[in-house]
């Protein structure tokens, strides 16, 4: 783990084309600074690792062979263009990636013209690439060549396969590199992670194949004629007899592969004699998750993001956690095992992120009660569907910003039939340094006109395992429990499992000059907020925690509406069509109107850097709470 | 064409286990009674007609294998499943089929407890029917059969892909129907496609391949050792050598066919013969849609609905349209195609609905310029985005309730970049006789909360027609425009081609006691509501065209907030959070208070039945519109 620091290569390129005038007997060397490079910036500013070390020598080779930024690479997923970016001229900014007013943590068309596409939600590159590759073609730029780079996790997703099977069809001469390491965050799942697996092993065997090929023509078992009417449908008598089944030759889509995507001159050597061949064509890569720094090598979900490290020892610098209060998360999967225990028609579905949401400790403990279906929200919430409308009761966690893939299937398969699947948004909110893409601040607004569903957040942990508990009762159809990234604030969180009257919202403090209503945990620091602004004016704010967005505490309503002419609305989400706007909703309809004030986040798209920070952007925070109400108060 | 109306077996068959009953030499009676059924019902009283008669064989052999209910069918569409209705005890209602109060257009579990699943939505089935037999398995009912029937046209989803990645690495018995037509209401389309025709061309071709290896074997090419290294990457030699590129193969999904699904005793005896196969498998049938009437054989796509005809001269009764208003899809199609004559960087995509959207009026004259990507809503949004970031101009069509399964595209892929696609929502509002799986209500509310969108919904043809100009005019960013299905009102609908201002509403008509807010074509039935109102009561009623409700035409709000204390709205979507709601925030924002009654459709899922009966029960009719606006007035 002897790291150099002499970027004597690295240094000089401040662009490509610096990259393209070297030798390419210098890539090595240039690759090996790279990735010195991200190792030794990520050991202090914490961020994607194991990803970008995997395709340093892709990186490289592709801006080598190709004319970026005239020619398009398009990334997918995002997590793992570091090496893109230190390449197409920030690497001097690099040391700024993820902070607040930095680098964005994913490509961005919006900082650089290298970043060709947004990236964030995996498997749209295909998609997007296609839509470059015919749009060259239309205005004439035939000579732009268009490569779309997606890994293997990825492409469980139905959108990649949408890609491919448009690609296959629509004349093109699309590069689809298919980075295969056998991972999404955690270890790839499904039928296209064994098909290739099949194809990297099967390398061995093209060459007997060929054999039998050559064979059947020598002894006359495929004459001439026999081989025309072949030709007729396919291809080439290759995939008809020398490969495995291949999804993509099935498809029309010329396959090359497997080849170890650590080599750098074997990929410049093969991106060049296939990069000016006509029609859709996908490269096989084989590489692996943390290459070059043998912790993240031997364990690739840990080092997926690692935070910081000693970059000598590969020593995590974890924070003591001891006294603090616990990951939502975790007391969303330990709660989850309780439960499973208990009832025994519970089960848990996570679209790949048995780790990130906490089910691992379902799976550990209960595997065959757990179903990681691989990056595909639309199907964990329809296969959902499919075991509660046969009995079963479904526990199905999404991220909020994921979940907005599976929109259709949760009116469509879960809700139409209120069916008995508890839908956790995990991430909900904003949820720092990830950024626009994976803000979770939509999910209420959007959730919120479907009918059927009941909506609901927590305050605290101890809400988060009630309302938990109270979902899997008999019959309560379909029961979304949104809630936030990281901790909460109870140390002592493991209260008894008991149930809430559903629709029903709490008073957890009374007052008679203005009437703020929270959802979730955001409510803490309205709390705070108002212990402050009571103290410092002697006024007195009554706070509720509506708890359920739908259906609404109508009661809890009225007693507000009838009994104040202010009210604050807080909510970390999207102010348009929010909670906020359901209380503007509640108090038209029923003849009331309050002066209504709503605190949330406003109608443009929120930037990265810590929660806190982005809070206080968006006026959500302790500080922007206080300035409202006694604004208010004032009055 | 001769038809025989007797329903001698038919008339028995109360329930399938009625027809389990029966020899299985009755069956091929069975479907040709079955057919004519059906196509003497749907003469009179229309539907879908060529999936159904395509499907004739395959349904009774189903009903006939299985044990039905318990075991579980799980039709995808599920406009193919008439057969299916009228088997499950619905043989005599089914002459109320899709009418107000009658049988529902698609199997519905509410409807039927052999209707196993939520129809509407292509490819579903399969993650649905996974997530049923994983529940058989756990719930120790291991003998349940659990079968997903899946149109070729459905193959192409993206929600197919992730269903079967997930099925052939899950533990299950599951049977996959692939019912391969070649279509989807228009032709299918993309690498699927010619996958599955390759697979069924090389039928011929299979005993020339098992000839090959016998003699591999023979000649000592593969002896003993090498076989068993092959058997442990593949599962058998077969699959290995004797099949073309079969991507379900590839996915560890057993594969069978393709095998002629018009005879039904070779269908039940391949069914019976692998009903207790374990493991994934895939039966691949070949069908005709329109089997067995010959005009529809011969037009497809025009016979998926053909509405009703004279069943001995297959004269199809097509209702005098002249002098009427066009169809908002066809002033669609037409303007599209006037505008791309004008603008080359104008593109058309559809999601497998080119005549639905008329965008086949473009297709037709410049077959270059339009995509039909498939049954792929995701794709092709994400596809247009991609055209749209290297300087194309998409206008992207897709049915509202189709751009659910687009939420997160949308978000992702084109909003955060600001890209210039025209997102069309073509059946936006209710869509009558399709039901709730196709109603296009939520549009407005999921579209709002999504920053930097234009969302706009034209009040009549020439509205369309300047809106969609208006969309392709430089740098509007994304823009999205929602009309309804059917005729507008303007006879004459071919006005000049001119930009509307972006974000400007129209006052329609001055007043002075109530200002009425409305957004589309629903406008014209409140304009007749108020004339109605004001003729009968004196009072006078502002009325107010929205037009664009992202962004907001403030200078219009300010202008109704100071001059008006009652305010009516009115939309053809969902109450909560849709534009009634944008109006409450403005008002609430801004320090108006008015009374403000909303108009819409309210918190559930509406039946099916003539779009003018829908618009009566939600209150949107004339009649609901003037009675709101007479309460009001005599306050």
């Amino acid at each position: 783990m002897e790291q150099q620091n002499s970027y004597e290569l690295l240094n000089k390129i401040d662009s490509p084309s610096d990259l393209r005038k070297l030798p390419v007997t210098a890539l090595p060397e240039v690759c090996a600074e790279l990735r010195n490079k991200i190792i030794d910036e990520l050991s202090r500013n914490p961020g994607h690792f194991g990803s970008n070390l995997g395709v340093i020598e892709l990186t490289v080779a592709l801006h080598y062979i190709y004319h970026t930024p005239y020619d398009r690479i398009v990334w997918d997923v995002g997590h793992q263009a570091y090496g893109h970016k230190i390449l197409t001229g920030r690497r001097d900014q690099f040391c700024t990636n993820r902070k607040l007013n930095g680098l964005r943590p994913f490509p961005s068309p919006e900082e650089s013209e290298y970043d060709t596409f947004t990236c964030g939600h995996a498997s749209n590159s295909i998609s997007a690439a296609l839509g470059m590759a015919v749009a060259a073609a239309k205005k004439g730029e035939e000579d732009r060549h268009v490569v779309a780079v997606i890994g293997d996790g990825s492409m469980s997703g139905g959108l990649a396969f949408e890609g491919l099977n448009n690609a296959s069809s629509t004349p093109n001469n699309l590069l689809i590199i298919l980075n295969d390491n056998n991972m999404a965050i955690d270890r790839s799942v499904g039928g296209m992670k064994q098909c290739l697996l099949n194809m990297h092993t099967s390398q061995g065997y093209n060459r007997m194949r060929n054999a039998i090929a050559r064979k059947c023509y020598q002894w006359g078992i495929l004459n001439d004629e026999r081989r025309k009417s072949l030709i007729r449908f396919n291809n080439s008598l290759k995939s008809m007899l020398m490969q495995q089944q291949n999804i993509f030759e099935g498809m029309n889509i010329r396959y090359f592969g497997p080849i170890d995507g650590h080599d750098v001159l074997q990929l410049t050597k093969v991106l060049k004699e296939i990069k000016d061949m006509k029609g859709p064509k996908l490269l096989h890569i084989h590489t692996v998750k943390g290459k070059g720094y043998k912790k993240a090598e031997e364990a690739a979900t840990v080092w997926h993001a690692p935070g910081t490290f000693d970059k000598e020892t590969g020593k995590r610098f974890i924070a003591d956690t001891q006294g603090l209060p616990p990951l939502f998360q975790d007391v969303f999967g330990e709660t989850l095992l309780e439960l499973a225990k208990q009832n025994d028609r519970i089960v848990g579905v996570t679209p790949a992120m048995p780790t990130g949401c906490s089910m691992n400790i379902l799976m550990k403990e209960m595997p065959d009660r757990a179903f990681d279906v691989g990056i595909a929200e639309g199907h964990a919430v329809t296969f959902s569907g499919g075991m509660a409308k046969d009995g079963l009761l479904p526990f199905c966690n999404i991220y909020s910003s994921f979940m907005q893939r599976a929109y259709d299937n949760v009116i469509h398969d879960v809700a139409i039939q209120k069916l008995n699947v508890v839908l956790c948004l995990d991430r909900a909110g904003l949820v720092g340094e990830d950024g626009p893409t994976h803000h979770g601040v939509f999910d209420l607004a959007y959730m919120r006109p479907i009918p059927n569903l009941t909506i609901a957040s927590p305050y605290d942990e101890h809400e988060l395992r009630r309302l938990m508990y109270t979902a899997q009762l008999p019959d309560q159809g379909p029961f979304v429990i949104r809630y936030p990234r990281g901790r909460g604030v109870l140390p002592d969180w493991k209260c008894p499992l008991e149930a809430v009257e559903v629709g029903k919202g709490r008073k957890l403090k009374d007052g008679k000059d203005i009437a703020l209503i929270s959802i979730g945990p955001i409510g803490n620091t309205a709390a705070r907020a108002i212990s402050r602004v009571e103290k410092e004016t002697g006024c007195s704010i009554a706070h509720y925690d509506l708890r359920f967005l739908k259906p609404l505490d109508e009661e809890m309503l009225h007693e507000i509406g009838k009994n104040f002419s202010r009210i604050v609305t807080i909510e970390d989400g999207v102010l348009k069509g929010g909670m906020g706007s359901a209380i503007l909703e509640f108090m038209s309809d029923n003849g009331y109107s309050p002066q209504v004030k709503r605190i949330g986040i406003p109608d443009r798209f929120i930037q990265h850097g810590p929660v806190k920070d982005l809070h206080a952007i968006c006026g959500m925070d302790e500080a922007g709470i206080y300035q409202v109400l006694t604004q208010i108060v004032t009055i």
